[in-house]
């Protein structure tokens, strides 16, 4: 079956039948497509759909459901839920209050501020969250941020009022950002996180906090508030006389201890108790231990004493004057979107598993109203951290009372238990965060990305030795820069493809893709495979202008017939701009020049719309703009010369371009 | 004709025929493509091709053309082109010489830099550059920008000694950075500057510069330093009674001179020398008024002693010290972007006039080496201005020799005609300023803008008032801003359209743009208008998803068939990360569980490779991957079960769904 039989039949059929042509479409007001491009951008999830055609109390109600999501599952809440729940509450409570004090010691806080950062957050976030999944807490990297964003203005040690003042206002900061981002409707900035880049900066603060964690281990007293492995290193090894073998050998048995039953439960997941428990388990070990042998005389470190009672507030103690506002917001903007970024992240991948949505907006008010109302109650940043939302998961939460269940297990632990942490050891609580940290270095999930998309693994590497090598923002900056390259690369340098007809149908595709595709005699067809913009309208008609040479080259070395029509496939080109246009007229005055015909195939709408404004469509010619490629090529072909070897006008306007 | 008829009849005859599947293209070894890739971003215009398959001498020789392009045009040099290029040359100096004087003042140096600066540079440009009717010299903007950047650190009056040596150090910083682009053959940067771009900074300069021609206009001794138009006005105003009306009489005259021969010789192109004498002209009747009348004794201020001689060398003038460094090293790089940019552009609008090619990267080269040398022997920035060389296009200028013409005649001029400066009014230097800069308020272009695309109009009047309400960096910084802004929006926010068959046809097409083409029973057609990437996968997802409900409640209120399939058509879809891999991924999952089947249709090379890796086909099957729209719904139709309202497992996932 030839070409002429069945590829172009329709070209005929379509003179006589009225074939579809490439129309200019309806046109629409300017404010309505404003309005509608504003609504894709900012509303892409439509949130105001179900309120349409309510009554205004139904509507209240939607409202209220909206930003507490509490009201909308409580009342179909049943006993049956509440025993899981209970279980599950109970659960992260256990692994909530010794992280809770090591993260507090990363941050360089007072260890009790974790515990009372894991009472008021979560009873917010179950009112507010919209996952039924996450558990609240605060998290390692946002931690050792706040550490060595506020250590660079403020030492710890030596003014800790201070320090511990700017926390909170740095956690004030980062839920208002929060917060006004989920208002604004912004929350695509998170997006541009990516998953590669998301790999490589955890894997580096992961890195970053174990290195951190030999300070305790080691029983260092000195340590170096750098975060780079360098500075780490040098400051580890320039001491060995000071480091504490006892200190040494109980860490490193109570990290392998929190190994093993990781390892243990990730391999038979109905025991993940195991390792859920493990680390107060560890807690209340290394305590004992400390008691009966009395260690804390033999150079290891202890928690000493925790004040009891429930959070103070803490409104009060926000800094808002000059010298110090800066660095607050500074520290409260980048760990409010580190922190947020994983929080949405953990809510949705448990939420793909139980086949519900979480609406990142809604969620960053949550995150946002949870870290505002724990800034004004003694609590420093928290989100919804990895590890702990998988042990709730496991645990068979149901909603998000396993939240409240662990807030009031920690409030009896504040109200009764404290005193019982003075002799816990420093060195657990090392082993305890080393231990989380090593499951987040996903050298899996890189390996992958090599394997899958180099760029996307030179993203994850670039975040990882950032944040190893250098600092933790760098590591984030390095990161999303190359990824936004990336990115305008898309847009700047597209491909170009030339299309062959594949044999018995009237599909055009990519002549490398599909070997068999074969060109068509005088047309060379090429597909633009991104919009044409300014950042690209230079090289595509320099790219266009070789593709056109090259193929001259080709057709007179192999003695064919001459080029006599250039066909742009547009369907792949997503938009044009004015320098677009332009780019098009140029080229279209080249091919004039060079005696070569410009065809179009299936421009989108915007296209027409804009080449139809700009005039280029009438100076084209509407009958040199197509539907498909298929009825473009039929057309070129209907008209095409007789096959002559060289034109004279060529040769001509040749001589011309040779002229000096 | 039915769609049963016509458009499924190739999934039958293909299951026997052996239609054309979607394969993995073949593989490459990882360098290959790497180089591949790093080649079509570097090296899109493949430089080295005509050095392919040539002896060593030949090359060597090839080298040295590329790199001076005089050599490659010289031998073919004829009498003929000496006559045209004489002509164009003395034109061009007649302009070339008041306008260096104005804008030299317009950069706060004295006078003489700027006919200094048009004999250098010009013949540097004349054996380097590939333009034919680019003529060489200071240009207004980047006159103005150099003041106030340069401006804002050393008082030009105050300190001129130092603040001249810094105008060479900056240009000397421009000249690298330009050649440095050139080599490294980063000019796609120049690209990032759109049309719009320009337009709306050229246009907000101009007016900038005419607004401080009214210092030279009224004759006022004290001015503003800044460029905005609110402190300007405020300086004009606050000093009513220092207005010389002398002087503001004859401004206005000569402005008014100058813009009627603009205007004649714009209706009749065969007069441009009307309007190229025009300026000459003017400082000649300037001068010889000033000169009877000895108007420089009330109030009208003249130029005064010039220099007899040629340029001096300034090569140990620049200042390579620590407290100014930055700002030389700022200047530099922002007035040599945007000279750069004007230079190219003007090039490349010329070189398609007359049929051939710039190459940027070589003109860049070519820039920096004029710049570098101009900044050693006394001459500031030059590019070359769209004023001289549109006069010299006009003259009918062959090569670049008219540059060397211009260089001899500004020569003579150095050499023995300066002390004829010395009763130039400065207020004709205004308003020769002024005539220019008119012209470049391009309200046309903008009006283009406005009706073709609006976002190219935001991002004109961004630059446009950024320049003239702030400050001239400010104005490109909104407008690149808000470029690039477009461009990460494209990627982050892509259309989604859904796609429908086009009666008697095998094709599918945005049903908004079609109103004619018809949805398929019981298939959802969407085509992704963009590449899939971290910045979009999100909202890919909720739009997907969005996609779906909406078109489930369309066919349960209209009582249609319910929806089987989802068919994702991704020709239009030019790259994937792994972001978007498990983006996919989940929304196979979540079709899965609502019981719909996902299919794609005609992913590009690029996006099977991936796929393939990343084993999602494995995952999908290799069956629910088709080459076509037409084939993929032609293999929905045969398996799609009779029309159900509502299948069982569908009652049934949605009650899951509806559980807290």
């Amino acid at each position: 079956m030839g070409n002429a039989d069945f590829g172009y039949p329709s070209k005929a059929k379509g003179d006589s039948n009225g074939v579809q042509r490439v129309e200019v479409p309806p046109k629409q007001p300017f404010f309505k497509s404003l309005n509608n491009n504003l609504k894709e951008t900012f509303f892409p999830d439509d949130p105001l759909r179900q309120f349409k055609n309510k009554p205004a109390s139904k509507k209240f109600i939607l409202g209220l459901q909206y930003f507490f999501p509490i009201f909308e599952w409580a009342p179909r809440y049943t006993f049956q839920f509440l025993k899981s729940d209970l279980i599950s509450g109970i659960t992260i409570a256990s692994l909530a209050i010794p992280q809770g004090i090591s993260y507090a010691k990363l941050a360089n806080l007072p260890p009790i501020y974790g515990l009372y950062s894991s009472f008021i957050p979560p009873l917010v976030y179950a009112m507010m969250g919209s996952s039924k999944d996450l558990a609240v807490g605060t998290v390692a990297v946002a931690s050792l941020l706040t550490a060595s964003m506020l250590g660079s203005e403020v030492h710890a040690t030596e003014n800790p009022t201070l320090y511990l003042h700017l926390a909170f206002t740095a956690t004030f900061f980062a839920g208002v950002f929060q917060a006004s981002l989920g208002l604004l409707r912004l929350g695509f900035i998170v997006d541009f996180l990516s998953h590669a880049t998301i790999v490589g900066f955890m894997g580096g603060a992961a890195t970053v906090v174990c290195l951190q964690q030999l300070k305790g281990i080691l029983g260092l007293e000195q340590f170096t508030h750098s975060t780079d492995i360098i500075s780490v290193m040098r400051s580890v090894f320039s001491q060995t006389h000071q480091w504490r073998w006892e200190s040494g050998v109980l860490g490193c048995c109570f990290l392998f201890f929190l190994l093993v039953t990781r390892y243990f439960s990730k391999r038979k997941p109905k025991f993940f108790w195991i390792s859920a428990m493990a680390p107060l388990t560890t807690v209340i070990l290394g305590s004992l231990l400390v008691y009966l042998t009395h260690a804390e005389k033999h150079g290891v470190q202890v928690i000493g004493d925790l004040k009891k009672g429930l959070n103070p507030p803490s409104i009060t103690n926000l800094v808002f004057v000059s010298p110090y506002l800066m660095t607050a917001i500074k520290t409260g903007i980048i760990t409010g979107v580190i922190a947020m970024a994983e929080g949405i992240a953990v809510g949705r991948s448990f939420a793909m598993f139980k086949n519900y949505n979480i609406d990142g907006n809604k969620e960053m008010i949550a995150f946002g109203m949870m870290n505002i109302v724990g800034s004004c109650t003694s609590c420093y940043l928290t989100t919804g951290p990895f590890s702990r939302s998988a042990v709730n998961f496991n645990a068979g939460c149901k909603t998000a009372v396993s939240n409240i269940v662990m807030a009031l297990a920690v409030m009896m632990t504040l109200l009764f238990l404290t005193p019982f942490f003075y002799y816990t050891p420093l060195v657990v609580l090392s082993a305890i965060i080393m231990s989380a940290m090593l499951g987040l270095i996903d050298y899996e999930a890189a390996i992958h990305l090599f394997k899958v998309d180099k760029f996307d693994f030179i993203v994850c590497m670039g975040a990882y030795l950032g944040v190893v090598f250098a600092d933790i923002e760098i590591g984030l900056i390095i990161a999303v820069t190359i990824s936004l390259l990336r990115l305008l690369l898309f847009v700047a340098r597209p491909r170009t493809v030339v299309l062959g007809n594949i044999p018995n149908s009237k599909i055009y595709r990519n002549i490398e893709h599909y070997p068999n595709a074969n060109q068509v005699p005088g047309v060379l067809i090429l597909e633009i495979d991104a919009p044409i913009y300014f950042a690209n309208s230079s090289y595509l008609r320099e790219r266009i202008i070789r593709w056109i040479d090259e193929e001259e080259d080709r057709l007179k070395s192999s003695g064919e017939c001459s080029l006599q029509y250039v066909l742009l496939d547009m369907s792949t080109v997503g938009n044009i701009d004015t320098s677009g246009i332009s780019m098009l007229d140029e080229v279209k005055k080249i091919l004039d020049r060079r005696d070569l015909k410009l065809v179009l195939a299936n421009p989108v709408a915007e296209v027409v719309k804009k080449l139809d404004k700009a005039k280029f469509i009438e100076n084209l010619g509407q009958e040199w703009i197509h539907l498909t490629v298929g009825d473009a090529v039929a057309a070129c072909n209907f008209m095409l010369h007789t096959c002559n070897k060289r034109s004279p006008a060529k040769e001509e306007s040749e001589q011309w371009n040779n002229i000096v």
